[in-house]
């Protein structure tokens, strides 16, 4: 029952299916990859949402529930409401099992953030 | 005349100047590393600053002032705004030669971040 929509940073583009985008420094980005590309940095651009994304990276087994996490010291509806926002921006996905819903990071969509971020060697 | 101060996300931490921060994945962030590293995202965050920063990194000679940059769709006092927010948020350096302020990306700080993305090779 995981969410089988391709995660937004790998959206086909009329381009053969190429994932979206290439490095920052490579060429000027077009509205429409940037439009894409900063709904993931946003995501990551809240302290709490980070503390909670990085909760579910660095859970056993790469996947945590709302049950898993306690300690970053807001409530668990708040927690819900963020994961939910890390789930839309493609940077998690999701599976309930039984009572809970479990979220793994998307690693696909954490390369491709990666790759923005590579400078040429020369620069 | 470059700006001397360390860019936040390399700030010392009272680690023996130890970079900020682990990758995510490799255990919770704390509160005060979640700071600063969201302070970078939620700068790239936006599609507008994002394409700037992407017209500065791609610029012949990775710098640009801002009458280099005019085809973003957006009037020249947007522009500057955008570039100091990614000077602040330590994405850029800047220096002033003759009249026009100058920015570079920061790579330091650039690889700082594509370093928070990786995740362990059994993930």
């Amino acid at each position: 029952m995981s969410n089988a929509k391709l995660p937004p940073l790998l959206e086909p583009e009329g381009q053969g299916g190429a994932p979206c985008c290439p490095p920052l420094a490579e060429r000027p980005m077009t509205a429409e990859e940037a439009e894409t590309a900063a709904r993931m940095f946003k995501a990551l651009g809240d302290p709490v949402r980070l503390r909670l994304f990085s909760a579910v990276a660095s859970h056993e087994g790469g996947e945590a529930c709302v049950c898993d996490i306690s300690d970053v010291g807001v409530s668990q509806p708040t927690v819900s409401h963020h994961l939910k926002k890390l789930k839309e921006a493609g940077l998690l996905t999701s599976e309930r099992r039984g009572t809970w819903v479990y979220y793994r990071v998307e690693p696909s969509v954490l390369a491709a953030m990666g790759r923005l971020l590579v400078l040429p060697a020369a620069a």
